[in-house]
């Protein structure tokens, strides 16, 4: 395994006494992790340096052709001061496949989840202490080859971020309400909408706009050939309680394979509910509404974990869910997933990675 | 209008002696325009300054979520040595309509050609003046917002750069092979087909990577729907003469609105030939290519202007198209454009816009 080279700053910052202030995304750690790709040296020069701007030059490729993928994930700070990951080789082996299908060279996972582990030994003091809060991790690749002709670049920086973080939905688990796009679509098969690559949140921009306009929180996709089944919303996967079984739509390739998702999915099995992952139509949840058999419909991802839905919209039709409120399954995954992620809870499946 | 502000090089370059040399987008001109854009400010600060890279923070959102534009055309010295550009105005009309689809601020599209038509005026020495050569000019906007929610941005960054560029393509008009994909998928009605964004570049990459692998240059893409009709290539619209019909597909939202596309159609009926914007499948194509009646392809854009197509492969069909070699419509198309565009002939549809 190559050595990472350590950088530490000279002008060290600390976390606001008022965690609460934190909110998301907006402010980050001292250092960053580094590491850049020519097809010569392959992957080289990894690093831990203090977080600063990049210079890049305008005809830096990521800047004109798209050519860039992400991750994101959390560490927790557990009661007894540990810091806990969760499941963070499903994070890298997901960049690897959206790595694969934007064409950009592979990394060794392994060595990544070491030079995670690293940066945030150097920046443990910024993983936030108080309940609900947590340390966003951002891992990301662009293209930098200096030039303007729309193929594949021969160089790509390798960077991660990280951000103290308080609760990303202001609203915590309030219910929110979700618009059923029936004009644009997010991703088609055959396209790149298993990959975590920016232009599959450009595409959504102008929908989630709209959707806010109209006073709805996020955007639910139907697929784009057909436009009757159901896809995911902006940056969760989706789960219908109809009766007795818990559905989620198949990963299917035009959708993210959520590693809350699927985390879900096998708590569910481990508990011996009837889960099935499958296609389901807006018609089914419809039926399944109008019967009184739509139960519960919440979103899973990383920066909410779940997100109970609580008003449903498609073209005219207004569904309220449970009475907008939190169902019980919806607050039993969120308490055991939590609680798993923050140690609370014991970690059955392995899924919590300890950073020391 | 805005005032300019302009901060000349204090270490101005010039042309290499042999422009032969100058290859395409690698090379660019000493200065570059750049203007930003608040909430608070709207567009402010329009600039001319030393071509320099930019300083962005790690957490910028165009490395993350895509919400970039760009436009491409060219400007060309004429024999009387003075420099025209090519509907320039359309360019500049397109971004507004990309930008409008990615939930980026609108431009004024007079002020950018004034703009460019200044930057151009600062930079004149880097138009260059070998036949086939021209100043490639590529405005572009970035999302600038620091922080990682995936939302529209609040901060842009609008640049334009120029590249003293030779031939795009270095085999010039000769006959190129194109590969139609049955397996990947570029654009969908209802997602962003219709924008010059970079994900629109990103998601083609593996498939023109797997058509170089096989010796085609660029893929012709099909519709994301029923996989049926042609869309475009990948930098380039496509014309079809079959019989005495010059065929291109319509300007359907997935595809992009091509200037060479457009002016190509308007020479066409100008000159009284029968030209159809319409749907037309891979089939038709096909059927035509038995019944020998498909006369000639080509491709159509700023960079090549026309490129013929000399072989046409679909599954496990070859197609080779007016025995690989340029046909006459081509031809006749390419130097009735180029010879316009180089103010070698006459004008008559008031497209070229003199630099000074
Ligand atoms: C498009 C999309 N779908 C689903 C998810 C949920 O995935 P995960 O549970 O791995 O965070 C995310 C966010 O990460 C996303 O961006
Ligand atoms: C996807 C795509 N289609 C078509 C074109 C041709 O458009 P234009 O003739 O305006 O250059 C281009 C290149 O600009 C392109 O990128």
């Amino acid at each position: 395994m190559q050595d990472i080279r350590i950088e530490l700053t000279q002008n060290p910052t600390h976390l606001p006494e008022d965690e609460s202030t934190l909110g998301f995304g907006k402010r980050f750690s001292d250092h960053m992790f580094v590491m850049d790709y020519t097809v010569e040296k392959g992957w080289f020069d990894p690093r831990i340096v203090p977080y600063a701007p990049i210079s890049l030059y305008p005809s830096t490729m990521c800047f004109h052709y798209g050519q860039t993928t992400f991750e994101g994930l959390k560490a927790y700070r557990t009661e007894k001061n540990e810091i806990l990951l969760f499941r963070p080789q499903q994070n890298f082996k997901r960049l690897n496949i959206s790595d694969d299908r934007l064409c950009i060279p592979k990394l060794d996972e392994e060595f990544c989840l070491e030079a995670l582990k690293k940066l945030i030994q150097i920046d443990e003091k910024f993983v936030p202490h108080s309940k609900g809060t947590s340390l966003y991790i951002r891992p990301f690749i662009i293209a930098t080859e200096p030039q303007l002709g729309a193929n594949s670049s021969t160089q790509y920086k390798f960077i991660i971020i990280t951000s103290p973080s308080g609760v990303y939905y202001s609203s915590g688990l309030n219910p929110v309400k979700i618009y059923v796009e029936d004009n644009y679509v997010r991703a088609v098969r055959g396209g790149m909408g298993m990959a975590k690559t920016g232009g599959n949140y450009a595409v959504s921009l102008k929908s989630q706009v709209n959707a806010h306009n109209n006073d709805y929180s996020q955007v639910l996709w139907l697929d784009g050939v057909e436009r009757k089944y159901i896809e995911e919303v902006g940056a969760m996967n989706i789960f219908f309680v109809i009766g007795d079984e818990v559905v989620t739509p198949e990963i299917n390739g035009s959708i993210l394979d959520g590693i809350t998702r699927k985390s879900m999915v096998e708590l569910l099995k481990k508990e011996g509910k009837k889960v099935s992952e499958r296609r389901i139509s807006i018609q089914e949840v419809e039926d399944a509404y109008e019967n009184g058999e739509l139960k519960e419909v919440f979103g899973t991802g990383t920066a909410a974990v779940i997100s109970p839905v609580g008003v449903l919209k498609y073209k005219d039709k207004v569904m309220t869910i449970n009475d907008n409120k939190i169902g019980e399954i919806s607050k039993h995954l969120y308490d055991t997933l939590t609680g798993i992620q923050r140690g609370e809870i014991e970690d059955k499946f392995g899924w919590t990675v300890k950073v020391y």
